[in-house]
């Protein structure tokens, strides 16, 4: 047996108790507002198979997915020839058929086409799970990640759209975290870029994806790559941009330029409903997303700055859109129009604690140490501690009779709400002291009234 | 791009929603369970490096492991010679320096070592995380499946061994499942067994480990690979268990044997705890359990077979012990002391599959589907949709206007409690028709009572 000094693999992460307790929390609000929304929750597994993966996340993607050995002797199929080329890429495909799921879309994609007649559609899943990425690791890029994904398959209607509008306003109030939800619609990109080759307008969003880091460097590059219809494009959108309210942003674009009735009238339902939200949901024409699927609508979130400590940068924490059809991955052509958003659960954890919102201490749940005093028998402490649990009290005893400031130190570690401390005079009076731990204060519990009084004090 | 059938690999599997609403349904359960006694929740990386893995579970165990290739030019650092030989298991450690978790006991070992300063002590953990084993998928085996730990770390303690008996019999009798929960001792063994050679103590449990499989060939071939004194053992463990209560049983073999005075007094202390729980805690001899760093109680849960339908077969669903030093594992001595107990979440899904546990209709929670007819703007519809979820009631807007045939079907197939139907008239007098889905019952409710309607019922 190994006795090297123990690690683990870089990118990776444990996770101790008070890490849990905010990323659990985290979770479980999303996941109230998933339900809310009438979202069913599915799981994939965390192996699929190459086919399935490759060729969906474009060549770099294809580098990161984490490739599974093939169980046994690998080996043995291998052609000598193969072999003495040294080839990695060559080889993989004889010697690896599995690999780990790289996001939740594909594999989502998969399980509709492989179910889509048992399923009720328009299909509203959820899918809370991790996915792994063999990326650089660096601070806030994880090598294994946690993704919450929501996303309506088999509708077009732009209500379901304005659905995760809300939904994204109703997770992030639950958090009390205040962010922008900022969105955009591809069509109106491919209306002022029509005079553009396609390639061109490809490009134009890839420059415009970088206006966050770089600012109005983006004119000077569309002017080198692209020309200057290309700033004057641009000009107009940084102008509607700096409106102060979503219909004067998009009145402006429309009094500039042809839109076709059907995004006018898209834009204007979205446009009624994005009013009286939590958070600032915004109309952003700077907003492109680099990913190639998507044909309608497009979200962002980011952290509001105010919320923030001065210097913290962590990027969108949230994002999604429209696309037209996801299952024809999968050879299934009809159905998989949709629209999904992700969040990002350990980016959220990341602002959350900068945020200063993960702090449980005040509204702190009852969780009882009870500590026994040398001269005792821990026979007579177990019992009433057993009382609590069933009594549907959290409740723990320390599993050794020993020194009481060590006990309530260990309790103080695991932010216990109250110790009870039993001594012989406890044992023989069953009268029990209990402290509050956050006050300090004791009073004196009779042993059959514990478990009520801990009752009416939560 | 690929438009092959797309599948999933063999022994791995999709949880639908359905699924998924039982098994979150079973680890809310334990995981209360796990709180209401103190533990804490901690994770853990999928991926670990192999020699953290390796040389832990057996050889046969190492070959389960699944092991993932180096991301890159996994070829570039493999000489010649190695190539040459064609030897999977040489060029191993070459190509592959990660694996997936296989279990959550080593992997807590690993964090225990990496962090035992930091962490209260004695430590109760609990994990809730899946595992993977490249083993042959068969009924009740999957390839991916959940494990739920909780360990007690750091306490030779009998009362962290009588909690975790008690933790079992409070997470079944949460789920409403009958389970026999059977523990023993290994001390027993040690005691009992002490005239044999080691191996021989060893083939010993192993063979009677086959009790529930072959029944009373044990005899058979305890005589014939040990011999006449294994045999008598034999008979006086099996004529102890015939007796009818667990203090007898073991009285009977105190009886016929000089037990240490600690091991009598932990098992004391023991059986006066195990009476008043809600499923059978069971003294059973004839339990030994495998596992080599088992050290004293032992614990295995299986179904009771009245619960489920007859032939229904499906071995342990939960099992756990105490052991000396997990940690020396990893170079680490002291404190390494502890007790543990694992839930097989997948074979406990599919009991409660069998003993029909997991049909929700009949305490359904609200959740209400808003049908527009043809004749109205779904902008209408939307809005007592979005008012009701604001209001903490889980609702969504079926995203056409179409017939309510096909309405209510969806409604069915989603499990929703309550149809909302809108029309003309409807939206006019802004008074709504509500359909209770499970009485078929339908009343006239005004919108702007919607909310409170249905916090009433609820």
């Amino acid at each position: 047996m190994s006795s090297k000094k123990p690690s683990i693999p870089s990118g990776f992460r444990d996770f101790g108790p008070q890490v849990m307790q905010g990323r659990k929390f985290i979770m479980q609000q999303i996941e109230n507002a998933f339900l809310r929304f009438g979202f069913q929750a599915i799981e994939t597994p965390s192996i699929e198979n190459l086919n399935t993966l490759l060729g969906k996340y474009g060549t770099e993607g294809d580098q990161l997915i984490f490739k599974i050995l093939n169980n046994g002797d690998f080996l043995a199929k291998v052609d000598d020839k193969t072999l003495q080329l040294r080839n990695s890429n060559d080889l993989l495909p004889t010697i690896s058929e599995k690999g780990l799921r790289y996001d939740l879309t594909v594999p989502m994609a998969r399980f509709v086409s492989m179910n889509r007649h048992a399923l009720p559609m328009p299909f509203k899943r959820y899918q809370m799970q991790p996915v792994w990425r063999a990326d650089r690791p660096q601070k806030g890029r994880y090598r294994e990640f946690w993704q919450c994904d929501a996303d309506i398959v088999g509708t077009t209607s732009i209500y379901t759209d304005i659905e995760l509008l809300h939904l994204y306003d109703m997770a992030f109030a639950n958090l009390k975290l205040p962010v922008i939800i900022r969105f955009n619609h591809r069509q109106i990109f491919n209306s002022l870029l029509a005079s553009l080759t396609t390639e061109n307008q490809l490009r134009f969003m890839q420059l415009i994806d970088k206006f966050d880091k770089i600012g109005n460097e983006v004119s000077t590059l569309l002017q080198n790559e692209i020309g200057a219809a290309a700033v004057s494009i641009w000009n107009l959108i940084t102008q509607a941009n700096e409106l102060t309210n979503n219909q004067e942003k998009f009145n402006f674009l429309k009094s500039k330029n042809t839109f076709s009735p059907e995004l006018i009238d898209e834009m204007d339902t979205l446009l009624s409903f994005c009013e009286n939200s939590t958070n600032n949901i915004q109309l952003d024409f700077t907003l492109a997303r680099g990913l190639s699927y998507y044909t309608g609508t497009i979200y962002e979130v980011i952290p509001s700055p105010a919320a923030l400590p001065a210097g913290f940068n962590i990027g969108s924490i949230g994002g999604g859109g429209r696309y037209d059809n996801l299952t024809s991955l999968f050879g299934f052509n009809e159905g998989g129009q949709g629209v999904g958003i992700s969040f990002g659960l350990d980016r959220i954890y990341d602002c959350m604690e900068a945020a200063n919102l993960l702090n449980f201490n005040q509204s702190k749940e009852i969780h009882v140490l009870i500590c026994a005093m040398d001269s005792i028998n821990l026979t007579s402490a177990y019992s009433p501690c057993q009382q609590l649990r069933n009594a549907q009290i959290n409740s723990e005893l320390y599993p050794a009779a020993t020194k009481l400031r060590k006990m309530l130190d260990f309790a103080n570690l695991k932010n216990c709400s109250h110790a009870i401390i039993l001594g012989q005079n406890e044992i023989e009076s069953q009268i029990a002291s209990v402290k509050d731990l956050q006050t300090g204060n004791q009073t004196q519990i009779p042993f059959n009234k514990l478990s009520s009084h801990f009752n009416e004090i939560r």
